[in-house]
């Protein structure tokens, strides 16, 4: 059976807040891209297989589009779910979708705090070179994940705070 | 006279570089951020003015949106330049466009690194709490900023590297 | 009983990695600060207690020395540990030690990759003002903290890579 | 004539700062580390070579240790200089000096933010893998640069705010 979800839990850094008092806006991308590299690694896949003895390092996987709309702040020490869903699979690009959750363990206060949306391609070097190509996506890629189904990515409609 | 764009330098430092030897997506939209705050600094206005004397203090400036497109990488120690253009003035919120540049000295070699878009409000916490309730922008971000004409926010047509 | 250790665990994110393809320096300190606070939160300690409730939300702790020894690079995804030693407990001061080991799960592979201390000391704002000021360290974490022995903080002998 | 020491101006951005307000303490490292790039560029030198054609391409400069000390915050906007000062030459080691200077237009407000220290060693990768090797700092460092005299490196007396 093939992924199209995965979930990761991730708490505030001192570090990641700003004067603001709250998580920097930028800082809700690098959670996304950390939850998609988690979810990779669930499947035993990695887009930079250093630790991992996996064959394939030749292929890059830059994002070409991202977007993150803000509903709700994240504090420090405030633990949130990334939750991370393939949003489309073409042959040389994947859209994956991200909701950040509040509040993941009580149903009652689970509150989004962010979303977004990453448009990634799968490219290589030409031979000898540093320019850059789009391939297809690898095929350990294709034989473990697949997009859901189009109305997993209907947005709760969310009142931003 | 009103002032609806700016350029602001930048060059890539070792720790905004990645494993795959060029700037990570997510500082592109910390150098959006920081021509944002330079382009008020040219101005005499301020997000925070701590530095300022500037008396209002209150009034925060999140983003409740923001978009990158990317088209070609940079390099470390690589100079770009960020154009900021303000794309719309709402009552409570702006929204800016930017464009990042690369070889912004010459003209034949410049070419587009990626483009983007946030949409920022004004907000200040209800007395005595930590909630944030948008209010109108503030008089001095009126009095001195108004969006460039529809035509200047094309996008140049740039082929994608 | 007091506590005076403390481990966590961590994953090179890809935006902590740097073009020489490892993690980029100033992240180990950042490891080290993110154990620190998770070993007060493992107490039901905070530095700045948003999330707790706590009633304490006026100590400061700001780091007046920090220094960290670089054996073996981190690479991308790789999991750490950081050892947190509480080196010394002064009035206004605390001086912790970090170990950032690798293989944390494979005792003949573990490895020092890095060492280091922060002189953390407590403050709080003179009344009225943003001028901070040396203060003894809150009770709360003064009952629930106390120092290794000296022994402890011999750094083992590491031959850097 | 070789040069040891260099001035680098740098403004505190919003990303950069925490919730108590000030520049977070790890990037005061990177402002060094940043100082550190600009006095090589300044010479015609760079330590990964991407924009300049330069020859050597293969040395990598991990730093071995680093330290800092805080004497007082940056906060966000403000300009601050970074001082950087050729502590020893080695054979295969650098030891670089720094101090940030608030106010550093102003004569009689000019006071110490914070003063640190980086252990760089020059190495290459054997042959075929991965390892790092330490070598000579390459002959284009050791011709344009050279160390202070000691009583360069005596950190002005500062008393911490």
């Amino acid at each position: 059976m093939k992924a199209s979800r995965f979930q990761y839990r991730r708490r505030v850094t001192f570090a990641e807040t700003d004067l603001a008092g709250i998580m920097h806006f930028s800082n809700f991308l690098r959670w996304m891209e950390e939850a998609e590299h988690a979810f990779y690694r669930s499947l035993g896949l990695s887009v930079h297989p250093v630790q991992h003895g996996f064959p394939d390092t030749e292929t890059g996987w830059p994002r070409v589009r991202v977007s993150a709309e803000y509903f709700r702040p994240l504090q420090f020490e405030e633990e949130a779910e990334v939750e991370v869903l393939v949003a489309e699979m073409r042959t040389k690009a994947l859209r994956l979708a991200f909701r950040i959750w509040k509040s993941p363990d009580q149903a009652a206060a689970r509150e989004l705090a962010a979303a977004g949306e990453f448009v990634v391609v799968a490219v290589r070097a030409l031979p000898g070179t540093r320019e850059m190509k789009s391939v297809p996506i690898p095929e350990a890629f294709r034989e473990r994940i697949e997009s859901v189904p189009a109305e997993a990515l209907e947005l709760p409609v969310a009142k931003r705070a």
